[in-house]
């Protein structure tokens, strides 16, 4: 496959498999020519506008790493003092006016579905960076890059998700991703937080397998641990919610009892559910990601952009 | 007329006839060496100072855009969180410090007469980018390119401006351009929302002419209908309001109806009184006009760098 | 010496005479080419993330200057908006993702030692631009600088100290690094803000000389004035602290009186302390204070990411 025919990035459900491998192609090369500092000047003159009308600066600053380390420009705006949405403007309004200035958009909207709208509006490429319970599909990209990059291929990995299960938006959109792969899923979870049934009801007709458990043991199994976090406010008894905490924490004693080199991997921000003693393992690929990261947002920009990625 | 001999952009008053001339002709340039990837590099190693004490992100991204397609560099700033003015220094101070930054300023802020102030402290150009109940002179320079880019000329046109005329800064500031040429405007406002006298009085002396009506369908014999929103807040009696909003509001069935093939022009945000079913009319410019100003803008910045403009 | 060996820059105690030396030699080349437009595209490619995690527009807009100036880019936010460190992200996991972004760092912090704590979790450079009641050292250096370039030489000078030279932070710093040179300082304070004694014990192990007094006008005999600012929360007696604080302020009547040609400096903002009746004699210094700050900050800058400086 030679092209990639998407116009934005909206969610995970655009992705074929064809368009996943030729993006993880694409960032294998990227990665050598940021490496070799060949990167910078390739999106020389472009400009993007990085519109981040809730703040996230972890995903913000990524795009804009990723636009900067391309030679790009960018202008950028955080939070609803965006003042002419405070007025009553409409996010089509707004998008109308971001037509005019840049040449691709990325945007962070608390409510779902606000991408697709904005996306609706413009003739300008835009990416998705989160819109509330929705997708957040340049995470999931680069969560299948860093599963790829640790671990030489994707197909016959064994991969568990632990934790929130239910909520957990990162995990949906990452589940849409690897179900193109010949991939074991354990899905280690409380009852309370399993993985909704709409997530699971279509697997079948794909190459992925997957299990339910609540034992954390299982991921002395897996290849992979895809650790999120719990939230206290899931629950309404505060005792049932510390008593899971602690039965689903990640530490180095799990790890090195694996049967398996498994790889960790975590959205970020941690807070209790992954012990910084994993942090010295070399199994411990959470930072590594935010690398990742930057070099598949380059990718994308690039793309869209319609600029060659080559060495 | 080979050059413009402004130091600050400040005021509309600043302008003589044959300054505006040389900054539309230049403007006409612009556009094409923006439109052929040619003016990225004209401002190479400059450096802007973007102070927006108040938040207008239109605005604000509108220069920045314009600093970064020239390939120029920019520092940022949005609000009083600007923490040494809340600790109490002067704005004298603060562009003092600015001065030994960067090379040019663009200040918003919400006292009228900052901007002259901000302008009598430093040796560098300062663009006035609105302040308070004053002026906003580059909002009137990129409308009054928008009518002449989109008519053809202005010399012969008649103009409706629409809406609150008593408090509308945009207009004022238009009006004060406008006069230099031979055109003809219908004031369309309610009895409580009349231009103020002491923008009408200096007329006579210039080649524009006005009369003043409640009537919108006075559009019909217009070329540009330029509409601005009714607040609420100018009225004691609500109901007298929602009459007025209702009366005042310009939709697609107006527009067709017009005699001419009316150009609608909006400063934006716009909230009820422009009707989103004139969006996908071809008279429809008030998205036109984003595109304009970034253009306009990036005029401004070269001439007052002195960096030259040519194909 | 031909070499600077360390990796950030976190206080004013970790440099030598001999690192003072090198800087402001740097410093002074780096003039000529900033002067020249020769400084652009000395950090081409390299990427920059401003952390200011508390407000502070002078030195976050002086760094950020400094990085634009010589080609370099950045990433840049400001306050707990930082959105995960309100998650209860650790200061370390956040820097564990700058270092994935950016190939350097400057950070500000209201809690002191935190840039150390920054520093101790990456392999990229950190520079300290000010943690809470802790250190601000490219502050004192752009000080130094400020004074070796306005006098010529810094062996030799006799230079007073006026204000509150308790909590003083930018004393305090500046202290330390002229403490490896001939100079004579005049202490000059009231009794409740006089020096700590942390702050003047070690100094008879150096070249430096002091004496304290609460009288102003000792000034006088002072080649360089480094006014600082009282504050009323330090009182407990309004009464007081409005006396002091007119016992203590600088005025052209008082800089023209001396027996020097003493040169006035300030760390900026001011309030009442030093009169701006004294921004017109050629004394006033604080205002290229600034410039000078850019400038050393494009040296430190270099330096750490071990870009050549030279003609």
């Amino acid at each position: 496959m030679n092209e990639f025919l998407h116009k934005h990035i909206l969610d995970t459900e655009q992705f074929t498999k064809d368009d996943l491998d030729f993006l993880n192609q694409k960032t294998r090369i990227m990665e050598r020519l940021l490496e070799s500092g060949k990167s910078f000047g390739i999106l020389n003159g472009r400009l993007l506008a990085s519109l981040f009308f809730e703040a996230s600066t972890r995903t913000r600053l990524s795009f804009e790493a990723a636009m900067e380390r391309l030679g790009g420009r960018l202008i950028s705006t955080v939070g609803f003092q965006f003042s002419s949405i405070s007025k009553g403007e409409t996010l089509y309004d707004t998008m109308k006016m971001i037509e005019a200035y840049a040449d691709i958009a990325v945007i962070r909207h608390p409510v779902e579905g606000s991408s697709r709208i904005a996306a609706g509006a413009v003739q300008i490429p835009v990416i998705n960076a989160g819109d509330g319970a929705g997708q957040h599909p340049t995470q999931a990209l680069l969560d299948l890059y860093t599963i790829l990059s640790e671990k030489g291929s994707l197909d016959g990995l064994s991969i568990a998700f632990i934790g929130d299960l239910k909520y957990g938006r990162t995990i949906h959109s990452l589940i849409n991703l690897l179900r193109h792969y010949k991939v074991h899923l354990y899905l280690i979870c409380p009852e309370e937080l399993k993985l909704p049934e709409i997530y699971k009801k279509n697997l079948d007709k794909y190459p992925i397998t997957f299990e339910e458990t609540t034992d954390i043991k299982r991921i002395w199994d897996c290849d992979v641990a895809y650790v999120t976090r719990i939230q206290e406010e899931r629950f309404t008894d505060h005792k049932e919610y510390e008593r899971l905490k602690e039965t689903y924490k990640v530490n180095k004693e799990l790890i090195l009892a694996s049967k398996k080199n498994t790889t960790v991997l975590h959205p970020l921000p941690r807070v209790n559910e992954l012990s910084t003693d994993v942090d010295d393992l070399p199994n411990a690929a959470y930072f590594r990601q935010a690398k990742y990261g930057v070099v598949v947002r380059m990718v994308l920009l690039c793309i869209l952009l319609k600029a060659e990625i080559k060495e």
